[in-house]
C-alpha cells in the first residue's frame, strides 16, 4: 500500500514509517514541520534503505492541504499530525482545537472525494478521563470529565471521524488508543526529541541521565499504588508502531476502537530504577505536591487489540530503557546537529 | 452597546435585534445569508425604526470573517450563526462541524484580539441527549449519547469556550441551552421561514393549517406522556430573544450555563390543537413509526435564568399559536415575494 503518514516526522510517525517500509509499504510523510525535524525522515531512510516522499503542508489549512497533495497518490492514511501538548492546549485550546479537529475534517473530507477508505486515528487513552477501573478496556466511557483542550481535541476527533463513517458507510476507520509510549528503535539513529523542556517522563528521566537536567520532579507519592507514585501503561513505540501496521492491514468498513497499551502498569519510581539499571547513571529525583487532573493508575487493557488486530507487545520496560538510553547517549541533542 | 449578533438574520437573530434595538443596543448584523434573507433585516428596521449595520461573511471563514469585520466596532458578541438541520448534519457530518466549530473558534480568537470580553453562545438543550430525568436542570450530564452532529456541535462548542474562558479570565461567556423555540414577533412581519421541508414542528403545523402540506406526521403515540406522543418545552421566540438580552446584560467574567425554557411541556396533540383554536383551521395527522433518537419527554427547570437572568418567559402556547399562525397566514411563502 502507499500509506499517507500525517505528523510522519514526529515521534511515533519515524517509528511507524520505518515499520510500514520494512513491511513492504510505500510511504509518503506528510508534516509540516512545525515541531519535528526532516532530519528524522533522512535517517529512517537510512535505516530502511528506502526512501520516503515528504510532502510539506499544515494539514489544518484546507487550501495549502489539498494543493500539496493535489498529486500525491495514496491508499490509505495514517493520522498522526497533531499539537499535542497538554500544558499548552490549556493556554491555548483555540489553537489546538483548530490544528487537532481541522485537520481532521480536512482530510476526512479529502480521503471521501477520492474514495480512500482506509483511515487509522491517533487517539490517546486521556480520552478515558479519570478511570472508573483499570486495566481500562474500550467499553470504559469516554468524554468525561477531561481535564485539558488535548485530551478534549482527541475525544472529539473521535465523535467527528464516528459521525463520517455514518455518513459514508464504505469508509474503515481504526481510532487507536494509546497509552504512554516510550523507548526508541534500537539502532538509536531515532527517537523521541521534544523541545524545550519535555512534557513525558521518560524523556525527562533521559535527560536527567545524561546531565542535561539536575533533577527529576515526582509529583504525588501517596496514590494508592505500589510504592504511592502514579502508576501508567508503557508501550515501546516500536510496539505502538507496530499496532498501526496491523490496524492497517486489518482495517475493514466501519470504525474500530482498540487500545495500544502493555497491560502492565509501572510506577514512576519504577522508570527511574528500570532506567538506572539500563543507563548505569542516577537520576536523581524529589517528591513534589501531586498535580490536579493527574491520577493513581491508568493500565490498557489491550486483549481486544490482541485479538482482532493479532498484535500484542513483545518489548518491556527494561527494554524500553535501554532503547531510549540508546537514543538519548547518542543524540543528546536530539536532531540538531 | 454595540452588539454584533451573528447569524443576525435567522429566525432567532432576527427577533433577538429587534429586542436589542428596543432596548436600546445598536445591532451588527453578520449572516453569510445562505439560510436567511436580508428582508428579515429590512424587516426588523422596518419595525424599529432603527437602521442595523450588516456584514455579510462566512464567519467559518477566517481570513474572510476577519477581513470584513476589520473596521466593526462592536463591545459584546450574540453567536447564533450555524448549521441546525439535525438530519442534514447526519448527512453532511465534516460540513456541519467545520462550520459550527470554526465559526465558534474564529470569534473567540477575534474576541480577544481585541479584548472583548462580552459573549453569548447559542447552545441547544440536545446537548442533554435522552434526559435522565425532566424538568432538565444545567447540573443534568450534558455530552452522553448525543444522536447527531448537530448536538455535539454545540456540546463541542460549549467546550470550546469553557476552555477559552480558562485561558483568558476576563472572557464572560454565557452558554443559553434552547429548548424549543415557536412563535413570531406579533406583529406578524417577522416569523420562522424554512427553507424546504420544516424540520420543527410549529411550522410544520402552520404549513399544514395554510394548505402548503396535506398532513402531519406524529412519530410514536406510545410514550409515556400525557397522550403517547412526545412532550417538549416549546418556548416562544420574543421570550427566547429576552433571554438573550438579559444574559448580554447579566453577563460577568466566567461562564455561565442557563436552560430557556418554559418550565411546561407539551405534547405533539396539545401543540396540534392549540394550533387548530388559534387559526381556526384544521391540521389533519397521521401516526408513524417513533423515530430512532427522539425521547419521550424533554421539559427545561428553568429556574437558574429566572433567578440570575431576572428572566422569565410571559407568552404561552396559544399566544405563539397565534403569532405563528398570523405570520404563516401573512407570508405563506416566508420573506420570498
Amino acid at each position: 500500500m502507499r500509506v499517507l503518514l500525517t505528523g510522519g516526522a514526529g515521534y511515533i510517525g519515524s517509528h511507524t514509517a520505518l515499520v510500514l517500509i520494512e513491511r513492504g509499504h510505500e510511504v509518503i510523510v506528510l508534516d509540516d514541520f512545525s515541531n519535528s525535524s526532516r532530519e528524522a525522515v533522512r535517517r529512517v531512510e537510512e535505516l530502511s534503505g528506502a526512501t520516503a516522499q515528504i510532502v510539506e503542508a499544515d494539514l489544518a489549512d484546507r487550501d495549502a492541504a489539498r494543493s500539496a497533495l493535489a498529486d500525491v497518490a495514496f491508499d490509505a492514511v495514517i493520522h498522526l499530525a497533531g499539537l499535542k501538548a497538554v500544558g499548552e492546549s490549556v493556554a491555548q485550546p483555540t489553537r489546538y482545537y483548530r490544528v487537532n479537529l481541522d485537520s481532521t475534517i480536512v482530510l476526512l473530507d479529502l480521503l471521501r472525494e477520492r474514495s480512500i477508505t482506509n483511515f487509522i486515528f491517533s487517539s490517546s487513552a486521556t480520552v478515558y478521563g479519570d478511570p472508573q477501573y483499570s486495566p481500562i478496556d474500550e467499553a470504559h466511557p469516554a468524554g468525561v470529565g477531561l481535564t485539558n483542550p488535548y485530551g478534549w481535541s482527541k475525544f472529539m476527533n473521535e465523535q467527528i471521524v464516528r459521525d463520517a463513517q455514518v455518513a459514508w458507510p464504505e469508509l474503515g476507520a481504526v481510532l487507536l488508543r494509546y497509552f504512554n509510549p516510550v523507548g526508541a528503535h534500537p539502532s538509536g539513529r531515532i527517537g523521541e526529541d521534544p523541545s524545550g523542556i519535555p512534557n513525558n517522563l521518560m524523556p525527562f528521566i533521559a535527560q536527567v541521565a545524561v546531565g542535561k537536567r539536575e533533577r527529576l520532579s515526582v509529583f504525588g507519592d501517596t496514590y494508592q499504588t505500589v510504592d504511592g507514585t502514579g502508576v501508567r501503561d508503557y508501550i515501546h513505540v516500536m510496539d505502538l508502531a507496530e499496532g498501526h501496521v496491523a490496524a492497517l492491514e486489518h482495517n475493514t468498513p466501519g470504525v474500530s476502537t482498540y487500545n495500544l497499551g502493555s497491560g502492565i502498569g509501572s510506577s514512576v519510581l519504577e522508570v527511574v530504577r528500570a532506567f538506572e539499571t539500563a543507563s548505569g547513571r542516577p537520576v536523581p529525583y524529589a517528591i513534589e505536591a501531586p498535580r490536579s487532573g493527574d491520577v493513581a493508575e491508568t493500565v490498557a487493557d489491550p486483549s481486544l487489540a490482541n485479538a482482532e488486530l493479532e498484535w500484542r507487545t513483545t518489548r518491556d520496560l527494561a527494554e524500553a530503557c535501554r532503547d531510549s538510553w540508546n537514543w538519548q547517549s547518542g543524540n543528546p541533542a536530539g536532531y540538531r546537529a
